[in-house]
């Protein structure tokens, strides 16, 4: 099902909003809200969707744990398209309830997280339930005999599901936002646009002594500049960790391709997890860049080199 | 309350067993569980308690966020012990039911993610609830009219509340272990072991390209070996992070004194977390140190320099 | 003899019009001209003269070997000033000598390395003979019967030894400078200035990979600017090498002397050759320094890890 | 005259046994002996002679300035070859003289540095001049009418001249020995043989700070040993230094043409000097190279980057 979208559901969630944005020309039949992001995973893998859509960090949170898992030790799937979108959380109740009213409030955990304050302040006797998405929050809000009084969820899961809001913009931090990524099976990756992000990881050698610093070293020396390094543990005990590194660049250049051999060999093991164009089209850090690492720079040094070897000095 | 300890209840966690493990002395009376990890950070910051235990990373799930996201922004407490905990998962039920008869799972998020093989095998179709921890899942199930039919715990919990195993060492990986820290309110650290650990978090200063490689320079010039780096979000938008750092190594140590300062330089802030002894005597990390990075020799170039300053060449 | 100043002679060297730059106050009678760049060390090893004059590198040929020889190898001396004096070589003749009859030219082997190109088109005709000195090729062309017919050397020299000019500015290079240093028995370094350098030699481990970086890395970390690193053989076999380091500071300061300290322990072993005020008061080179390294920052720095040890976060 | 070497002559010279050394195929008629390092590169550039041999350096003195001079800024010649050779001093006179009799002895000014502990205490009233070359000394020696009593020159050359050794042995270090290379008109280096180095000059960007550590980044993280690293101004003034770089390896390696490329980069300009089999067949370095870094894991890591591009994850 090429044209069929899997994504971290149900109906509401800040997934769907962000495969929205990925995706505006998909009708709906062609949605597939799944039970978890492991399920998304799946049906992308089983080939029931043709790519899916995930969360994969969050600007308070840092990295989601099961997104890293499955794209770390899971079958390989390849990312091929990025979105930030801003999190707005509401606190939604059924109909005439008032925030007093509210005993008992179900949510995910990162939203729990990141209304902490706002809950304390304004709900400190209440119960807090966290469920397996904000929008499974409203829905089970908007069930007859719920559990729970009240939801902080996105404002168009409480809709959807026919709440009304109590309270809005609740969140600790009012520029929290959150990654999300498309996943599609392997394959080439999109051509570069010349704004490109590339993600891998990278297993680090436990018996090579400054590994981190070799790893960063093999990207300096390109001139390939990161906006994200993640350290995940590899699950074989205290103290082992591997690297989930974001690099500005397209795998197809020469800069980062040359990055990429670095790495294979140096680390014990390197996943590529895609390149793919870059959320925001500019680049935010302004790296301090060994001089001349644009493609044509790296083009011009491997026509000198072919001059040398040839005896064309 | 200087004889006190909180920890993370309710009684029987992995924490009290971490706990326990730290003081042995601790009478019963002296414990006082508490209901989430804020409120350990809490109780002794107001000088509730003496001291507090709570998880800090997972070798599994890795760092807690909570606790992290205390350590990183929270009034200042001082991490002055650690212990590992090896965590072993139990299904466990109320008398008579067996696996087949569980529909409704308790437990914490970090236990239900290291229990997703064997869950997914045997419980295919039972619904999953995360509580605030596994012991709460004990609890709960233990009650009456408990909208769960099991927990997934530790066994001192099961046992505690009156449960039966159904299922253990149910964890996806037989080698997971959890470190707890126990916290003290800001004063001098325990003395030298010459077998310690140095926490702290590092905020690399956005503007200087190549910073976190600066950061690793600053240890590695002095041989100081880092056993930990771990980023987290600073909570100010996407693609911001902080660096939280374990070293080998005492603050009183000139090697890991000189090294903090030169943190100290190039880093927007750094913040301390403590010196304490490790829980592993041993090393288990064998850097490739700079020759001669011992204590003494670092005294002797010291008072080498002094004779140079003083003209005693 | 500490009112005497010793310098490479005969009278009329480029190292007299150093040492006249430097010491403008010094009356005649307290000027030792010697033989040989040795014989300078000698005399003020053995406090002949309170201090000496000597070329240490030339801004076409490099390195003085016998300088940096006896630096290196000999009984320590500490430099204690330092002057660039520019360099310019006229060609001189006994009067009523032209340049056709010019068959037999004598001269210092540095400066006919520096006037080669000259040489070859005016002169290509002619025997290069080389001696100790240009002045001691004055002084031999103005002796009757001299066995040369010219001499390349300073104007001061010509003028002196009764010579006439054939040919000014004969260098290759017009901008062409030489370093010149005082040398001082061991002490305490002059005060700092503000705008002081600092010499040394270090000699790296052999079993130690990457020994140089390390070097390099010692001096970046606390924002030490090189300003000369030049590589000398130790004497014992073919690539083997000790490096002759000058930085931008004085030992006095705290960055300098925490790099001094860093040096000292992964060295095999190293020199320090003095802290002098700079010739050049503004820094020619103008280095990427890790943020804030200022004496007041690293000052800083130590009563913020000062206060940490004491138990003041 | 492509079976014509030249050599720094005149008959008799070190380099004349390194070339000797070199070819010893070579007939006595095709040995073309010039009277100044120049003079060799003239006669390769102008075709005179199909290659050169010429000291590069001693471990001693170090590198030799005019040799030096002419690879950084002549027209371009290769090196295609190198050998070492023990350097032995002897001091040569007519038959008949004794050490006592001597007072003015000829060498060249390299064998009297070499020399000066020996000479300091046998000859100290000796008057000291200095030649073109030690053969030239020794031809000098031997002529009638002689200024000079005795000239310090190789065995070879004294026999060669007819003159009786006084003493032998009187460099003062053993084990000094001196490096030549054969220098031929550009083209494709001589095939790799799997023991090979790769002669280039780099001269770093002057406002590119770091520049040096950049320089030791490039090979270090490609896993090639760098066995000299040598500074020599550029001759645009005082503080301005280009590095001539020995690395193990040939530039036909992908290590060293990753190298290359990525100085290339960097670099103001970087002029290649040869590939060549190195003189020792066994490194005598034995570096702490990354990982993998044989030509084999390159190209590994090449395949891999391939398939990843064309979508073989």
């Amino acid at each position: 099902m090429p044209n069929r979208y899997a994504y971290l559901g149900p109906e509401g969630t800040f997934t769907e909003a962000a495969l929205r944005a990925l995706r505006p020309e998909a009708a709906d039949a062609q949605l597939l809200p799944c039970a978890g992001v492991d399920a998304v995973f799946g049906a992308v893998r089983r080939g029931e969707a043709g790519a899916g859509v995930v969360p994969l960090e969050n600007s308070v949170e840092g990295g989601v744990p099961t997104t890293m898992a499955e794209l770390i030790n899971g079958d390989p799937l390849l990312i091929t398209a990025e979105v930030a979108v801003p999190v707005e959380f509401t606190l939604f109740a059924r109909d005439g309830a008032a925030v007093g009213d509210v005993k008992r409030v179900a949510t995910h955990p990162h939203a729990l997280a990141q209304c902490r304050r706002w809950l304390s302040r304004h709900l400190p006797d209440a119960e807090m339930h966290t469920v397996s998405s904000t929008a499974a929050a409203a829905q089970s809000v908007a069930e007859p005999g719920s559990p729970y009084d009240a939801a902080i969820c996105a404002r168009i899961a409480g809709e959807r599901y026919g709440l009304s809001a109590l309270a809005s913009g609740i969140g600790d931090r009012a520029e929290a936002a959150t990654r999300f990524v498309q996943l599609s099976r392997p394959g080439p990756p999109p051509a570069p646009t010349g704004a490109d992000r590339t993600s891998l990881v990278a297993f680090l050698s436990d018996d090579r002594p400054g590994a981190l610093a070799e790893l960063l070293d093999q990207f300096a020396v390109r001139g390939v500049n990161l906006t994200r390094l993640e350290s995940r543990p590899t699950g074989d005990g205290l103290g082992r960790y591997c690297f989930c590194v974001d690099a500005d660049g397209h795998v197809a250049d020469a800069a980062v391709g040359e990055a990429l051999m670095g790495l294979r060999r140096i680390c014990t093991d390197v996943r590529f997890l895609g390149s793919y164009p870059r959320a925001d089209e500019t680049a935010d850090l302004t790296p301090f860049l060994p001089a001349r690492t644009t493609e044509a720079d790296f083009q011009e040094a491997a026509r000198w080199l072919e001059d040398i070897r040839a005896g064309r000095v």
